[in-house]
């Protein structure tokens, strides 16, 4: 089909929109069926030439990084954005340096997850391939372009990516790097490609496009994650948001505690694994609690606790309101509670968690164990801060997103989680006999 | 909440109807913790003593049945759906035979997946837990209640089940007895659940309790999978569709060719697995389809078939339409191609399948390699039927669906499919250094 360059009345963009965005969600289908049989030998040597075309041709993606810049600056972008959105020599490093970690890791497609031979000598294995066609939907960080490309390659999927209209110069001065290379390896363009993003119904074409992309991960704030995970049909991955709780157990070794406590807060607030909610149990909370206080304001953090916490803390507490113990604060905020039990503390995280990270201080092993048990997330740490829920940290790589869902994939997601499996049965001439 | 009995005004039936469904959720997400903690023997005594109770208890499900039968009739239900609706003593032993048998497989629960220690000392574990409530949408096949209650149960989840209005009074009294027997054991009788199906809209509402329900699995035809997984805002699972293709290579052995796609359309025509269109090569067409034909004609079959095909069959073969190609006939039809190479034949099947069962029969090496890498399903045969492809035949045990889908599980799925997974991280007051 034509994409129409100049519509003649107002119906036809979003016509022509969703077409486009169809359009090439078809065409990266087709590039996935070739990508799917690439050896890894293959895919490594396209990362690292990535990496160095990235590399070599740096100005160019600096330059189209200024051009975005500027265009922030002039619709008033904050600050923070602005910083988001900024590329450097380093960041450009970083983002080969990337691609080259992605090429050094093992290739998830083609594993054999399962195998045996049937009673009836049928040879059956269930192999891991390709998605297929991975949608990505992500704001204005022009990193993910690059880190999105690069797994989903390695896994033998197509990018078929939507970045935001902020990002937009620096996005596809990016895409056109990584397609050139494509184009040296022979290998289609279609590959990886970048949706136009003036327009936020590209969105919705790409989420709505069943049978077309295979799976779409949202990458961004909360309101764009239940966007899409709440009007797509594709399949789609839930990540990131993360109201992570620390709960000091009575029975916790208090140095421990206030050394996780601190640094699954204040390492860095505006990460999804940073914790949100510390709960302390009633037995030690006289003892612990001024402790707390003054390492977290120490810290820079202000403290939102309940009326408990707030009878040790003083003014220097604000009260917390029932949104506190639902917030993703993202920033040196923590609410804070006193319980009187593990049972007490398991039924607050069961109640608010965003089923992301939970972590116990404990010397305890039965509240250890009941803990983890009755916990529901996609991470429990034991006498570990909540900052080490992350691809790299659990030896991964890298790491496309977390998943705070249950179905497919939960936690961080890498290589393996981009990929589905397919049985094969071998057999000689095999039939199933009638009534069986 | 109380759902409030003899509704004032025409709006609120509805919105009961909703909080009805929605608390139904709430109870089961609260059971579901419960059964998460169950050990193996537990399950496997109560199942058992399910299956007993179902036995020992039969009159009174095969007089509810008998209701349904009668209300069927008079509504004007098909003999082939009174058929399915249809319980007899020796139906209710295998739903008790199918309780026994889940409860002889492995519990998927607590097994782990993945583990090591991370270089800081960082002991890591990823292991299966289960998805929490599983929702199951149904038509009227009493058995699936049994059959997927007792799954999700031995997966630690609950069930919350909506079957058909036509079968209520027969679910209702399985249900009562497996609430009879969870009562019994002390467990939450809130672990299965039947949901008012008399409204239609109680489906909507349960494929839309985001947040309560951890995965909505639609059983039954296209148009009930399409419905759910195009309006589900839960996770959902695409089931069964299937359009499986039987590719008959040029260097096929004829005598495994004909009874490998005479058992794949004619075992069982009405199940998901079998085969709805056959393509052979232009090479062996001549000498093949004269014997396919005569052999699927013996065995009752009804061939659409292209041109070519209809040049050997002559009158015998109806034409084929578009249609044809995407066609799940499940009868005793089956739609007929000549291709002129292994690659019209992947090109073919990308177009139509509905990726559920695709096979080959070949005595080619490189053609059999080619094929299983190419074709996108859910299970590929070589040299065997497209029958196969069962939760039972692959050694699964039992089988709540057949995903056609690449996320989370794809092909059979039995109890790993029913789980989520877990990580856990052991530290001693392990913190991660700012920066890394």
């Amino acid at each position: 089909m034509t994409v129409t360059q100049t519509p003649s009345t107002a119906q036809e963009p979003r016509d022509d929109l969703r077409e486009h965005v169809r359009d090439a969600a078809r065409r990266s289908k087709r590039a996935a069926a070739e990508l799917a049989l690439l050896n890894r030998g293959t895919k490594d040597r396209l990362l690292h030439a990535m990496a160095d075309a990235l590399v070599r041709r740096a100005p160019e993606v600096l330059e189209a990084n200024e051009r975005d810049i500027a265009a922030g600056r002039e619709s008033g972008l904050s600050e923070a954005l602005i910083d988001r959105l900024t590329l450097n020599t380093g960041r450009i490093e970083s983002m080969a340096d990337g691609l080259r970690t992605v090429a050094g890791l093992p290739d998830p497609v083609g594993e054999v997850l399962r195998g045996q031979v049937l009673p009836n000598g049928l040879q059956l294995r269930q192999v891991r391939v390709p998605l297929g066609v991975v949608g990505m939907v992500y704001e204005g960080r022009p990193n993910v372009t690059v880190d999105a490309a690069g797994l989903a390659l390695k896994s033998g999927n197509s990018a078929l990516l939507r970045g935001s209209s902020s990002a937009a110069r620096s996005n596809d001065a990016e895409v056109r790097i990584l397609r050139d290379v494509l184009a040296e390896f022979d290998l289609p363009l279609d590959a990886v490609q970048l949706l136009p993003s003036e327009d936020r119904a590209s969105v919705q074409h790409l989420i709505t496009a069943r049978g077309l992309v295979d799976v779409v991960i949202p990458r961004g704030g909360a309101g764009l994650i239940q966007a899409v995970v709440e009007n797509a049909t594709v399949p789609a991955i839930e990540t990131g948001v993360g109201n992570c709780h620390v709960y000091v157990d009575r029975a916790a070794d208090q140095d421990t505690a206030l050394e996780v406590l601190v640094n699954s807060k204040a390492r860095r607030p505006s990460v999804c694994n940073s914790a949100e909610t510390f709960l302390v149990h009633s037995e030690i909370a006289d003892e612990f609690l001024p402790r707390a206080l003054a390492a977290l304001a120490e810290a820079g953090v202000t403290v939102h606790g309940d009326e408990r916490v707030r009878a040790t803390g003083g003014e220097d507490v604000v009260p917390a309101t029932e949104e506190d113990w639902d917030a993703e604060y993202l920033s040196l905020d923590i609410a804070a509670k006193v319980v009187d039990s593990l049972d007490d503390a398991v039924e607050h995280i069961r109640e608010h968690s965003s089923a992301h990270t939970e972590a116990i201080v404990s010397a305890d092993y039965r509240a250890t164990q009941r803990f983890t048990a009755q916990v529901d997330a996609a991470a429990v740490m034991v006498n570990a801060s909540t900052a080490f829920t992350d691809g790299g940290e659990f030896g991964m790589g890298a790491e496309i997103g977390i998943s705070t869902q249950k179905l497919h994939a939960r936690g961080p997601m890498a290589l393996p989680e981009l990929t589905s499996t397919k049985w094969i049965a071998y057999g000689d001439g095999h039939v199933r006999p009638t009534g069986s």
